[in-house]
């Protein structure tokens, strides 16, 4: 099933988004995402020094294991504005408790868009009670719309399947588009199941799926204050008890990466100024950290993403940026291939064809696959190139 | 002295640059500095995995600590090129050889410009006779003219002074302007002096120098697989001799920091698509390497970058990328000021005039301070911004 299903609904979770003027344009601004019923909850946080607000909050109230709100407003990241935007915090949460009648530390908390400035919690408290009022069963694309900032398009997947002898769903709505490299996090990602499944298990199958999935991507190397990723399983499935060591665990898994991967992989899709999605992969490595390091370097390089931008067949900068990965090379062993034609080989090019090559750099979608020959171990990332669009638009963000 | 200094010269430096066709306009693109006397010679070379050619081939030869010639080429780097581009880089050696008449180990080899194509030798070495015939005192500028790629301006350097109780010069000339993220080691920086001094001492002085100068600055974030520093002493100032722990190197040093400082700063200022000059400093650092990292986090960050070119006072970019930074940081006494006005302490803004702050963007020349209130070590790095100019520039380099 894929983001184009309409009336996209997970049993048990209601939903709304609406416009409360935080953001310039009458574009929404305020989402809610509110379980009927208390749901487990497991979560992961940017590792940014400078965590925003709501995630200094929600990490204290994720460590009960259960929550049943989520409410992200748009336009204001409440991000390095102190004891003051924690109270701003707390008073949209203290609002939110009243509206919705359910206990505080159920509720959690999120903002994006520009670091530094004040929530206008008077705007956003004000816009609760509508908010409330409006939740409804297929609110989930309301939702996610209110989310975004630089996004060009939603982001939404969801997955129908048989678990533990019940259907269960599972639907995640991401926001993208810049300050876009996720450090064991994400940028914003809330995950919606109906699934039975106990604490243990939920966070050792969330950790494990964005590990494998947001944590593979890059925009634009930058880290953000904001990311957060939070999944809610309701239960409402009743199937046989999902628990860690388990075979039918598995199955979860998979439809939770599923998801997880449609998301991420829109994500860099959608990333600020994009025009290519690329594919970094990394193996024959000695250690994980090894290839995740030489793919990063690879993916971070402004180099080798304006010569994708610009169809422009310059592999040497890639490999000028793997030689920058600070990973012991044996330079004889390494190879580089794009689109399946292999470019370097024995510490030199090959005798490839040189106009194939240009039209690999044509593509939409590029694959760029490199064999350190020294190990085992692999790692890939997701990444876009930087156009002239990056630029426009983050040189106009705050202003 | 500055720049613009005419008829630059140092005693005992012969230097000429010509064309030779590799690049396709009618610029000069083969450069050749000779000492008419064996001299002195320290270096530094870049910590790319992927060392060109001619850098091989230099580290083997600066271990002898004299050096009489550096022969370089733009329009090709002779990087990523195995055996093959190993051997060219020989040839062309063994062809200056014949032509100066003097031993093949006191040359050194350096090339610029796309990484991955073969050095068209044939074009160098028939070229190599005219270059050695115009060697003359005042061909320095031509020298440099012939390692610019995508050089705006020329980067020359002299000061005059006295040390050891006799006038010496010390001239450098150094190429950008983009893969500028020199790590132990810098782009093209070539220093000429007639000062007499011992090769433990220039050793030592040379990488204290760069140290303090080339190993601070940042473009891109992208390391280059050509960077290289060298210096040649040819001693015919006949002072009292340099060495090392004596008071008197403390004058060379200094007049050597001095026109690499101008230099290096020149490099930035010439950045790709650069607007804007911006020093990042960061002080009341635990150790040196924790500011280090800290400024660099920020000088590289494409978001702070952008921000920059745009005018946008969106300080908020420049705590994200602090805190990504991956030290140990304590919120609380973290402070952030540009251009004088303090903008972040305690954890949150401070109750600064927006529109002063407005017009810190609108300059040319920015400084950003950071403190980080846990120790006394302190770093800086001068950086520029990203620009359409950059995309632009990069998306088309090759082709």
């Amino acid at each position: 099933m894929s983001t184009k299903t309409k009336k996209i609904s997970v049993p048990g979770f209601l939903a709304n988004g609406i416009s409360v003027g935080i953001k310039p344009s009458d574009e929404k601004d305020l989402g809610l995402i509110f379980s009927t019923t208390p749901a487990k909850v497991a979560a992961v946080f940017t590792k940014n020094s400078f965590k925003a607000a709501p995630l200094i909050i929600n990490t204290e109230r994720v460590k009960r294991g259960i929550a049943q709100a989520i409410i992200t407003n748009s336009g204001c990241a409440n991000a390095a504005t102190g004891k003051e935007g924690y109270k701003d915090a707390l008073s949209v949460s203290a609002e939110l408790t009243n509206q919705l009648n359910i206990k505080e530390e159920l509720i959690l908390l999120s903002s994006t868009g520009v670091i530094g400035k004040r929530l206008p919690v008077k705007k956003i408290n004000s816009g609760i009670g509508k908010l409330v009022k409006g939740l409804n069963e297929l609110g989930i694309e309301d939702a996610q719309r209110a989310m975004m900032t630089t996004d060009k398009f939603p982001k939404i997947a969801i997955r129908k399947g048989t678990v533990g002898a019940k259907d269960i769903t599972i639907c995640g709505i991401a926001k993208g588009a810049g300050m876009i490299e996720p450090n064991m996090a994400t940028l914003l990602t809330y995950v919606m199941t109906d699934a039975l499944i106990d604490n243990k298990a939920l966070n050792t199958v969330f950790h494990q799926a964005i590990d494998s999935t947001f944590n593979c991507i890059s925009v634009d190397g930058c880290m953000s204050t904001n990311d957060m990723a939070i999944i809610l399983a309701n239960g409402l499935a009743n199937n046989n008890p999902l628990e860690r060591a388990q075979a039918r665990l598995q199955r979860f898994r998979d439809m939770l990466c599923d998801v997880l991967q449609e998301l991420c992989q829109a994500v860099v899709r959608d990333g600020e100024g994009a025009t290519k999605f690329i594919t970094i992969s990394v193996e024959g490595a000695k250690s994980r950290s090894d290839a995740r390091r030489a793919a990063y370097a690879v993916a971070n390089s402004n180099l080798v993403k304006t010569a994708f931008f610009g169809h422009d067949p310059n592999w040497g900068r890639i490999i000028a940026a793997l030689g920058s990965a600070g990973i012991p090379l044996e330079k004889e062993k390494v190879t580089l291939s794009m689109g399946g034609i292999l470019v370097f080989s024995q510490d030199g090019p090959t005798n490839f064809n040189a106009s194939k090559l240009k039209d690999i750099f044509q593509k939409d979608k590029i694959e760029v696959r490199i064999s350190l020959g020294g190990g085992d171990k692999s790692y890939y990332v997701y990444t876009s190139d930087l156009s002239h669009d990056y630029i426009k638009i983050n040189a106009e963000y705050s202003t």
